[in-house]
Parts: C-alpha cells; sequence; structure tokens
C-alpha cells in the first residue's frame, strides 16, 4: 500500500519508474517458448500485454527470444518472424535463455526437452498435466540439483492458483482433503444435463461445437484428464507420492436423465470430483461422480468452470474457483510461474521451492473407503421383490437411509435405494447378490453420495 | 511429486528426513509472539502442531522464543511460561529473534513495535489491518530499506489466501475488479434475516451470543471493517495507493425484512460487499449492501464465511472462499507467512516481493459509479402519485426498469422501482426531487443492484 503524502509517493513512484526503466535496459531476462498452440499464443500475448508492468512487478523485463514450432512456413500473424525455430537444440545452446515455457504438452518429446533445459540450468514452467502426474518427481529432483525453478502451476485448474496456494499460503495446515471439479467439460455436460434436461449425448455434442470437448472426449468423460490432476494434487497436498495408477477413475458416461431426476429428487446434484483423501495416514485418491447436496460450495460451481475445495486442520474449509482451461487463463498460470522466476532471479533464489514431498503414505483401496450410496435398479414389479432386496442388504450388514418405487409398464419397477454410510465393499458384495437374483434385470447406476 | 520406484525414493525421503534432522539441530529460527489474545494462541498452537514438519517444508526449524503479553500473572494454559515477557526491548535487544509476529493488533503500540522491529533487521509478520490500511506504505519502505519480509496475508479475509494469490499467482493480469464478502458478522446478520426471516437486531443478537459481533458492533455493521480490507485489496489490485479514507462505506443498518423480500421477489440476495474497481484508469473503492443475482458466485456465500471475488484481464472471473475470522483460520494465514519468511531466510532473500504499488491512479467519486438502482418509498395511495414519480425519475434521466406497488392501510402504498444502469447522480437528484414531493412520506431504502 502506499500511505504517504503525494509528493512523497510521486517523487518514489518516479523513482521506482526510472529504475524500472533503468532494469529494463540493464536486466532482461531471455525466455524460449516450446509450441505455440492455443497456449503458447496466450502466453505471447500477455508477456506482450505486460511489457511495461513487469520491471515494475518484479524488477525485472521478459523477453521471449525464442518459439520453437513445428511448421516454420504457418502464417502466424500477431508473433514475430524471426523468433521462430523448429530447432530445440538452437534453444539449449543459447546460453542467454534463463526460462524455458514448455506448452507442446504430451510425455516426449516434452520430457527429453525439459530434462535437457534443467540440466542446462535453464528455469522451466510447464503446464503439462500428463507429465508431472507421470515424471514430476524426476524432473523436481533435476530442477533440485540444477538449482533452478521447475514451476507447473497451469497443470492443475488452469487459471485457478491452486498448487502454490497448496505449497505456500496452506503451508501451515495438515492437509484433510481436496476435492475438486478439474474437468469443464464434464462439469458442462453435467450441467447442460441437470439445467436443460439434455440427456448425455445431446450434452457432449453441444460441448464439442462449443470447443469444450476433443472429438475424441474419451480422457475427459472417462476421468483421465481429472485422474492426473488429482495425482499431481494428492502429492502436494499430503506430501507423499501418488501417480495417476494410484487414483481410482469411474467416468460420468453412466450418468442418465434418471439418475440426474433423482438427484434433484433427493436435492443433490450430481458431480464428477476428483478427491483425495488423508484417512489417518492412508491417502484415498479417486475420481467418480457423486451426489452433493446443493447447499455444498462445489454444488453451484456451473458449466465449464472449476473449483477445487480444500478442508485443512486450522483454515478449514476453503474453495478456489475459476477457469480450469482456455487461451489466457491457463496462461494467466504459466505467467504467474514466469514472475515467480523473474522474482527469484532478482534474488538469486531460485529453486526456492523444490519437491515438497517427504511423506511415504500408503494408498487406501477404493474397497475400502466409506459413503452412502445410492443404488437405481430396474426389478421385477411383483410382491416380495422388495422384501428380497432390503434382505440381501441386510445379510451383508448394509443400512437402508431411503427407498424409492417406480412402477413401469410390462411390470417392471425402478427401485432406488440410499444406503447408510458403509465401507464399499459391503455394498459391492451386495451388489454381486443382486446380479445373480432373477428379480433383478439390471443394475442401472451406482453412485456415492457426500 | 514422488515418481520413482519405492527404494529410490524411500532412500531420498530417509536422507530427507536426516537433513531435516540436521537442520532441526543447526538452523533454528527464533520468533518472538506481541500478543497472546485469540489469534496468538491460533499461531502458538500451529508451531507446536507443526515442528516436526517445518523442518521437511522449509528447511528451517521455527521457535518461539518470547511472547510478549501485558499480565504475567495470567494463567495460559499450554504455554511455557519462562517465554512470556512483558517487555518489548527485550524482544528488541535479541539479536537471536529473527521473525516478530505482531498480533497485539491496533494502530499504537503496534505500529512502533514493527517500525522498530524491521529497524532492527527483523522480519515481520502482522495480522493487523487497520495498521496497514493506514500506514501501509510507511511500513512497506521501512522493510524493503532494511532488505527484510513485511507480511500481513492475515489482514484480509482471515483464512483465505488473498494478498499473496494478488502479488503473486495473479501477477501476470492486469486486475480490473475486486468483489469481496470480507466480513463475517453482517454476512452472518444477512444469512440470518435471508434464512430465517429474522429482523435485523434479531440476527445482530444471535451474532453477538455466538461471539460473531462484538458488543460494540458498530466497526461491522457500518462497514468500517470491510472498508479497511477495501483499501488494502484495492492497493495490491491496483498497485496505487488506496487508504480507508478514499473507500464510500455504507453498512446494513437500513436493511429490514421489507428489503430482504423484494431482494427474494425479484431473484436476489442482499449482500455487504467491498468493491474496487479499476474504471479506465480511476479506481472505485466502496462498501454497500448490494441487491446480488443468487447465480452470482458470491450469492452462495454463508453464514460468517468470506469470500473475495476476482476478475483479471487474463485469468476472467476466480474467487476464493473460506473462513474470514477465528482463531486457527487466522493463524493459519499468519503461519503461511511465517513459512515464507523461513523459506525466504534459508534462501537469503528476505524482502524478495515489496510494497507493489508503482502506479498513482485518482479516485472514481462514487456519484460517477453507474449502476441499477432499487428504490423503496412510502407513498400517499391516490390516482396521479406514480405518474409523478415515474415523472420525476424522467425529467432527471433516469429510465426505469421495474415498478412494484403494494397498498397499504389508512391509504398509504409502498412503491418500489428499479432503474436501468444509470450514473449515481442522476439518481441523487430525483431522491432530492422526492424529498420535497409532499406526496412522499418516505423514501425507505436505496440499493445498488450488480
Amino acid at each position: 500500500m502506499c500511505m504517504m503524502n503525494e509528493e512523497e509517493k510521486n517523487r518514489r513512484a518516479a523513482e521506482k519508474w526510472e529504475g524500472a526503466e533503468a532494469m529494463k535496459k540493464e536486466s532482461v531476462v531471455k525466455a524460449a517458448l516450446l509450441g505455440l498452440g492455443t497456449v503458447g499464443s496466450g502466453v505471447y500475448k500477455l508477456v506482450e500485454r505486460q511489457k511495461e508492468q513487469l520491471p515494475a512487478k518484479t524488477g525485472m523485463q521478459l523477453e521471449i527470444a525464442k518459439i520453437l514450432v513445428h511448421d516454420m512456413k504457418k502464417e502466424r500473424p500477431g508473433v514475430r518472424r524471426e523468433l521462430l525455430t523448429d530447432s530445440f537444440e538452437e534453444i539449449l545452446k543459447d546460453s542467454d535463455i534463463q526460462i524455458v515455457i514448455e506448452v507442446v504438452g504430451g510425455i516426449e518429446p516434452a520430457k527429453r526437452m525439459i530434462m535437457d533445459a534443467l540440466k542446462a540450468g535453464k528455469n522451466v514452467v510447464t503446464a503439462n498435466k500428463d507429465l508431472i502426474a507421470a515424471h514430476g518427481r524426476e524432473l523436481l529432483n533435476t530442477a533440485e540439483e540444477h538449482h533452478v525453478d521447475l514451476l507447473f502451476e497451469a497443470s492443475v485448474a488452469g487459471g485457478i492458483p491452486i498448487i502454490n496456494p497448496l505449497k505456500e499460503c496452506l503451508a501451515g495446515n495438515e492437509i484433510l482433503s481436496v476435492m475438486g471439479i478439474v474437468n469443464g467439460t464434464t462439469n458442462y455436460i453435467l450441467t447442460k444435463m441437470t439445467e436443460e434436461g439434455m440427456d448425455f449425448d445431446e450434452a457432449l455434442k453441444r460441448a464439442q461445437e462449443l470447443g469444450y470437448a476433443e472429438a475424441d472426449p474419451t480422457s475427459d468423460i472417462e476421468g483421465h484428464d481429472a485422474g492426473r490432476k488429482v495425482a499431481i494434487l494428492a502429492s502436494i497436498a499430503f506430501h507423499s507420492k501418488v501417480t495417476f495408477k494410484d487414483v481410482y477413475v469411474e467416468g460420468i458416461t453412466r450418468i442418465t436423465s434418471r439418475d440426474i431426476a433423482y438427484a434433484e429428487e433427493f436435492g443433490n446434484v450430481i458431480k464428477l470430483l476428483g478427491i483425495a483423501r488423508n484417512e489417518g495416514g492412508e491417502i484415498e485418491a479417486a475420481v467418480y461422480p457423486m451426489m452433493l447436496p446443493k447447499d455444498h460450495p462445489l454444488a453451484s460451481v456451473r458449466d465449464s468452470f472449476n473449483a477445487v475445495f480444500v478442508q485443512g486442520d486450522a483454515v478449514g474449509d476453503t474453495m478456489f474457483y475459476g477457469r480450469g482451461a482456455g487461451e489466457l487463463p491457463t496462461a494467466s498460470a504459466v505467467m504467474a510461474d514466469v514472475l515467480r522466476i523473474l522474482r527469484n532471479i532478482r534474488c538469486g533464489c531460485n529453486g526456492r521451492i523444490g519437491c515438497t514431498c517427504y511423506r511415504n503414505l500408503p494408498m487406501k483401496p477404493i474397497e475400502e473407503s466409506q459413503h452412502k450410496y445410492y443404488v437405481r435398479m430396474l426389478v421385477e414389479n411383483r410382491p416380495g421383490v422388495l422384501a428380497q432386496i432390503t434382505g440381501t442388504l441386510a445379510e451383508q450388514g448394509v443400512s437402508i437411509e431411503k427407498v424409492v418405487q417406480k412402477v413401469f409398464r410390462d411390470n417392471k419397477a425402478e427401485v432406488v435405494i440410499i444406503t447408510e454410510k458403509i465401507q464399499e465393499r459391503y455394498v459391492k458384495n451386495a451388489l454381486d447378490e443382486f446380479r445373480r437374483s432373477p428379480v433383478i434385470y439390471d443394475i442401472s447406476n451406482i453412485l456415492r453420495e457426500y
């Protein structure tokens, strides 16, 4: 804040600007951009926008000195042609380049390029969740060995600050759980199904038309994209290694308008959640659609917005909300990391925060997790069927909170059961029994309830 | 993340712990706590809780070496007696103390103690919004001169990370606006009025019983507390000096159950908002109750929770939600700053981020701000009155979006008008006319609409 008299303030402001001007000449930090797709173009635009401000904000000026692209011939409006190169070696050998910004995505060649850059003593910013979720520790160790920064705020929840808040702002807490809507495509689809009564296919088609969903939407709708983000969030929140393969993943393809209607009937909404919990020293990490009470802060996160809900032993409930994808939101997160590096270069403290995984906690199998469960079944509509179902549940030790039965034509009925909170394995046992029962035609869906 | 094979990970984890153990012996950083009230006790508890983790998290161990208290005789369960002192000089002269944590609050003696600590080369963490909103720049300059940190995350919105996210995580953005529910007391009162139909006095009484409101609630219900937070938020968001006196402030004491009912009728909720906008280089900073659409993310922030909604030119809409007060939530924010300082000490980069006000933007008078307005009036119930009211508005250039009239007994009627978006001055002119009109008995309330 600037709480002094005007003359004094103006004098200092002027000084600061002269200082900034001076620095602009003296200490320009050169950066290379690997990739000029959506995010890359966003980063390039932001650097241009912020040129005047950066010296005042960081004490340093930033210059994008080289941009690695595949196709040198492609027209790239607004980008100075002489910056383009198709040779990473050229960037690697340029000792003036202190920051490498990787926005090509995928494992290779991104991994090799980042490793080479780190070993060459260059700081790296990446938005690459696949790479961090798979090889984060190896990369972070290499960064530490060479006393440089490897930052990846943009790899989870796009523009929403969440990696740095977990590493710094909530560092005085023992994090108990992290629950996030970290995939905008599926949140958009579920929002349309809930608010406009679309069925899944229609909502997916709409998402594809709007560019929210890829031509092949598998990674989004099957929860793989969210799973990678959960692995990263869990590792940072609990200071212990969690990889994508440790994460139990369910998508939203089984959700129908019937489930949406029952959610509404019970005062819930269905959201695809990435969940990481520290259960007494065991880590639970999963992605699945969940019945969430309407008054939960995550329930009102609509359309393609993301949000991460964090519970700490000191801070209590806290939530971070915003755009999980898109050119400029993602570029905003990349720029935040770039500014951190500029400030670190100025103070000579690159590598200030490295890998924070100093624990080795076991994973908790999904069968041992405890929830209420929503089970929707198609059954034969005759006396005794409901008794049979509730009897089976009782045998398996599953108590029932609620039962709804709706009769259809051709003597079929739909039975929906909400169980009391219980370990998942007992519900699974009951479902195995149901599958063997001649009077239960179909187990239409099973959802966990918050 | 830790993405390597088990042996390797365990080996490194072990190393890390040995390293941490070693550091614990070698580099213990001593801190002094000024004040042992609610927040002070919270900080003391958190430091105890985190003792084992701090070396692994920051590479340093922290020790609360001294605690400044008024009353040496008072029983303080859980606090080691020998740490207590009633002499600040003793703390100031102790060259081993590198961090001073000020949680006494108020302007003096807090200001003198912080200035002395900074000049003695000690890093300072404070939760003191009154002090930062009044003398922040002077304190920050002193910190810069002595190359130490002065951090104040806890001064705004308690446990919610917002100061650091604005200074670092969103630093690549031009911030367009900051809108916050930054006073839990008034949000609790408005929530009770909205959800349980309480009137203001009843809700205030309840808040006082729960300890949310002081015996003298003026600073909360008149918006002064929120106003100080807005001054701090605006200064950081727009990089330009904003002091409490620059902030236009209205409280919630005029809100009645009638206004709550009309808000409901129009699909809105009433929230006390702290608002800071950069309107083309002019800063608008104000606190007032506002009619907010129910689907706005801030509308679902209930009870004593706080949230800050930030719009950036790159990130778009983002929101930070959590506990704005309380022992441990506030201590969580203080601890975040303490951990930053520990990491800075380890890297020798204290003062890494100082004052970020490098601009000198003018303030925009409230009369020039533009909104829709809700005006509730008690009028004489006879033909022509409504025509007179709408006529006056037309003369003043105020277009009407909605009019509702409700007839009472003894030929009085209540008229509620929602205007189109217009500059505040024109509405004020119309209201002056109304006050002169014999058929308008009372202008019951005026609220801005989002």
